[in-house]
């Protein structure tokens, strides 16, 4: 899955030349929501065990942490792929952040700096539900900053992950892609729901307007900063079920690489069951 | 289970006349680990559908949240707890903390400087794995600190508590009572996994021969920051099944009793259904 579903370091990016409601991954890919929820749910036990050791691995030191970025269009599934995909952690190691428009504190410092705040710790899986990137994607798109303050940001972005790279930092960033059509049903659905109601607000709407500048900053954002330190996937995001194994999987093929351990006992385990039992 | 459970404000208590190992529950109760599992799994669809409101509402300017306080030995259960319970809600809206001795940098503050700074915001779930409690009881048990600085510390803690209470954050304390001889056979438990190596430490059997003073610090605490505000419920928890529903039942039991509700629109739903409708 990375390797087909990574963006290429270097090459340039169409977005309108992916199909959004794809099924990549082979064999492997499951070709139904029935079969997309299977094999979802065999995951979870693999997905959780790794997770352990990633976090057992950290109380003896190992610096190795994952992030995952999530980007997208309104409606693209971010904070779906948190409820349904990142549910299969513990929730003791996982740490989610959702970014909002900055606030007047975050405002006074470097566009960085609240990113940097909220990293996952040693052992811990983190979560940007969006993340700096949208300081070179709604900032592009709104002229929130000057262009040439904007130009400078994927320089800074690159030198920032690789930093995190190095220090053992693992960056699994996804763009969740949806077509526009879909984004309009998703829309409509959100408003025939009385409970999806809080979601929607009518600027959803006039935002579509600007549907094709965000496009362009997406392809920008991934041809630029798409690096083998940090690569970008492209998550065909019209199908639910679909978004949701990819990324499943992703992050399974990710952990699996890492191979966290199990510390060994720096204690005589004998010696201490003695203790215990002789107590009994 | 509130009434059940509940340490009742202003009395003396013994925690020796509790048995660890009961199910109280009266017919709600499960039975049996099979019943256990079942009916906390039958519980996931309404916990998720109040966080969801929860959440929802605060996005509305309502102001509740609720916090769970995880107390108890080692080995009582406090992780455990949060993964299986604790994953029965969306991640975004959860945030775990673990609180572990004290860092230099807490150590220059007030006992309750670290506490506030993780507490949860409007429409989040909040768990403390250990919490602001640790500073009546190990610090009691181990003399971290003078003894009318800690005998001080109760009604700090009340204050405190009450302010959070006051403004509309829910506390739920749950100390996990397991015995003495059960804590034995989890810590053997441990050591017979290699698996589980990385949780134990010798220290822990040493640990044991502070049973009772920290049992004693447990009562004491019970005893004096049980209030209307924040009352202190003991969980038996030998059975790790009963635990989990208990636990889950309090928590469902909050969650109904606060009754979030979605927000009403402020917006023209029909007008902008026409809108995205004309658009195709």
């Amino acid at each position: 899955m990375r390797d087909l579903l990574r963006v290429p370091v270097g090459e340039r990016v169409s977005l309108s030349s992916y199909d959004t409601s794809a099924t990549p991954g082979g064999s492997a890919a499951p070709r139904s929501k029935t079969d997309g929820l299977a094999a979802i749910t065999r995951m979870a036990e693999p997905l959780a065990n790794l997770q352990e050791r990633l976090w057992a691995a950290s109380t003896a030191g190992d610096r190795r942490r994952i992030l995952l970025v999530l980007q997208g269009m309104d409606t693209s599934g971010k904070g779906g792929t948190v409820k349904h995909v990142i549910r299969l952690f513990n929730p003791a190691g996982c740490r989610v952040q959702a970014f909002k428009a900055p606030t007047p504190e975050e405002r006074q410092h470097d566009f960085l700096w609240r990113v940097r705040r909220r990293l996952p710790q040693h052992g811990e899986i983190g979560v940007f539900d969006r993340s700096h990137y949208e300081d070179v994607l709604v900032a592009r798109v709104r002229e929130l900053a000057p262009r040439a303050e904007i130009e400078s940001r994927y320089g800074r972005i690159n030198d920032f992950e690789r930093a995190l790279a190095d220090d053992g930092l693992t960056l699994v960033k996804c763009f969740l892609h949806i077509s526009f059509e879909e984004q309009r049903l998703r829309l409509l659905r959100r408003l025939a729901d009385p409970r999806k109601h809080w979601k929607f607000s009518p600027s959803d709407i006039d935002d579509r307007a600007l549907w094709p500048a965000y496009q362009e900053a997406y392809e920008i954002a991934l041809e630029r900063c798409s690096s083998d330190a940090a690569p970008w996937y492209v998550i065909p995001a019209d199908r639910k079920w679909y978004r949701n194994w990819a990324i499943s999987r992703l992050l399974l093929e990710h952990l699996t690489a890492l191979d966290p351990q199990y510390p060994q006992p720096d204690f005589d385990v004998e010696a201490c069951r003695k203790r215990l039992q002789e107590e009994g």
